[in-house]
């Protein structure tokens, strides 16, 4: 961490937190100025494990301020984590805000020093989009918002839309958001496939499922190669953490949020774990069906968001290919790709190979929220354990197989059915 | 380029080089200190297109003095090329010198302001590999000696061996030799498959050839894989030059020299670099034969150390991994990987594919050789034009067979029968 942002640090509370906003023109304007923090207001909201947020409201206005500690929140100053998390949250949502501001809140100001940024504040009735899967709800242009902000995002900011002297200037500044990478790769690539006190799952009832994951040969390769892959292959600016948990909906309105695991890595985490997620939200609804509600509906509608989230995200991805291939992408330059066959050809073996990473890392995704450190809520709320049991068994021999075949899948509806296979109904 | 490596920047003449070396302990002391400077005598031998290279000999010692200008030496300042090479030239020696000083020169000085670097005189007879090939000269070492310096320098600046945090630290910093890497994407991945005025080729006789090689759609899909990850994946710290005329030898010794395109890359782009230069060499053998030496003897000898030269890297990379199995590399842990089943597997499957990039980044190094702007000696000394030509035509039917089936090959033995196909001798 830079010199200047160790000095001038100070953790703030809802007292000192006014006198801050006052001092910040970014900020008190948003809320009516110096006249308007008579009325102020504020909430902490942190339920997240790692951060401090505070919804600050005024008469005129709202926002919401987010500081990073130096350690884990939940678990206190035992788990030390850097706090310039912050600094890469702030630079990964400013440039995803920049490509994509329809699903990206806007950054006020950031304070490298303090590890706090003012952002827009997501207003009711936005909610968290696990809890909306959980209940149930359908959000009609969830697969248009999230293949638009995934197509913008990683189009942008990879080698086809981008010389190699900006992409590799941004590849080195966000190589130092390396603590949060090698939490991923603890959480995610390893401990699942060990023992590991950190480890946790529905016991007894998965307790020989733990345990072939941990033995499973074949498995183990193939995490191994992502693993490889999200290490060393700087192809895009990821989110890094595109759960269900990191985006914000109205049946109108998604809003994705919490990058600061925001890194240059392969498009397919971002868009694995996306996808992931939704499988695993089909899978817990069985958990969830009661004698008002069998799920069957929701089942039908999640599995028709997550073929239209690939299909789409491909259609758009590929006309933003199309639309700027006379441009100064590196990975495809026109004299020598823009004949019509060709570039289709092209485009072809890229998505396909973008297809493979992201159901390789969709699995593992998956898996990981099974018999790894931190669970789903959408399994985690089923409260009967032998039913939960069931429910993530059927993801987790879903997810395993995917893993290892991906290859030999060419279409979304193909994967699909796959997830129909493996679904007790 | 740092604001202090602006300034104190000036180019030496064979006069202040003297005074350079006297004013300079570290450079000063190898020739004897301030007394057997009185003795000195300087040979400029930058043969080489970029630098000024100049051996400087005392009655007690003698070094080699390496600056780099603003441009390009050959052509002049009309061809800027940034002096931020040479240190990057340094480090990589330094770094690859640290791991294998058998076959490192020792770096003795580096001043980033003057882009000066003091380094081992390699002494006669050794002489340049390529010019070695070209004679004719058998070097039964080796496969031996450059198997050794590609493990060592490949294993240990990997996530085999180490951790993510210092990997990601050296990954940045060797980010920043993105001119150098802008060089390599455009002359190996990009003009030889577009008109370009800088390509050249042995005409009338290749005019088919080379146009053949611009409108060879599976070739250029390809070739568009191999640039991407060229740029993408930072694999290991690489040489980023290691062809035949980057090696110094004589029967006992080999020494790399010239890394100044060296940064975190694929693995297999040196590899192949050395491979496919010396599948050069051999393709050119048929346009040295004459009636003393029919070459057969020496071709012979080059393909066995091509498969050698594979076969002992693979082995002595597999050694390291073993000996360091329990270390911090972060790509297998121990805990995971070390049951002797699963991990020779992952061995198996990493060297797969290790050399199938290898015989894709071999393949285009041959091929820009040929319809590209930088031609190799062993085939631009054949004087017979026609003769060249047909010698270039085999090594570019050779190269671009094995490019598009790179991953049809189990063995390297198979790949030398496959060389040995195109040869019409």
């Amino acid at each position: 961490m830079a010199a200047e942002a160790e000095q001038g640090f100070r953790p703030l509370d809802e007292a000192s937190l006014v006198a801050y906003i006052n001092a910040t023109p970014a900020l008190a304007s948003r809320l009516g100025g110096a006249g308007g923090l008579d009325s102020i207001e504020i909430k902490e909201v942190g339920d997240g494990n790692l951060n401090f947020v505070y919804i600050v409201k005024s008469s005129s206005g709202a926002i919401v301020i987010k500081q990073a500690l130096p350690y884990v929140r939940c678990v206190g100053d035992s788990w030390p984590m850097t706090r310039e998390r912050a600094y890469f949250e702030a630079s990964t949502l400013r440039e995803h805000g920049r490509l994509c501001p329809e699903h990206t809140p806007e950054v006020y100001h950031f304070d490298r020093a303090m590890s706090l940024m003012g952002m827009r504040y997501i207003e009711p009735p936005h909610i968290i989009l696990r809890k909306g899967l959980i209940a149930g709800v359908e959000y009609p242009l969830l697969a248009e918002h999230m293949s638009d902000y995934m197509a913008k995002t990683l189009f942008f900011t990879s080698l086809l839309y981008n010389n190699t002297t900006d992409h590799k200037q941004r590849v080195a500044q966000y190589c130092a958001n390396v603590e949060m990478c090698r939490l991923t790769e603890q959480v995610v690539f390893s401990d699942p496939y060990r023992v590991s006190k950190f480890n946790r799952w529905t016991s007894p009832y998965l307790d020989k499922d733990a345990e072939a994951v941990r033995e499973d040969d074949e498995l183990k390769l193939e995490v191994a190669e992502l693993k490889s892959m999200f290490i060393e292959r700087a192809q895009a600016l990821i989110h890094g953490d595109l759960h269900t948990g990191s985006i914000m909906v109205t049946p109108d309105s998604t809003q994705v949020i919490d990058p600061e695991f925001g890194f240059y890595g392969p498009m397919g985490f971002d868009i694995g774990a996306f996808l992931g997620n939704l499988i695993l939200a089909y899978y817990s609804q069985n958990g969830h069906a009661d004698q008002v509600n069998d799920r069957k509906a929701y089942k039908k509608w999640i599995l028709k968001t997550i073929e239209e989230s690939w299909n789409l995200f491909q259609k758009k991805f590929v006309e933003l290919w199309n639309k700027h291939k006379e441009g100064n992408g590196e990975a495809y330059l026109p004299d020598i790709y823009n004949s019509s066959n060709l570039l289709s050809l092209a485009q072809k073996k890229y998505m396909t190979n973008l297809f493979h990473d992201s159901l390789g890392f969709g699995s593992a995704k998956m898996i990981r929220r099974i018999v790894g450190i931190a669970h789903v809520e959408d399994l985690e709320s089923i409260k009967d354990a032998s039913k939960r049991a069931e429910c993530e068994r059927a993801a987790l021999n879903c997810a395993k197989t995917i893993l290892k075949g991906r290859r030999q899948f060419e279409t979304i509806e193909q994967v699909i059915e796959h997830i129909q296979l493996f679904d007790r109904d």
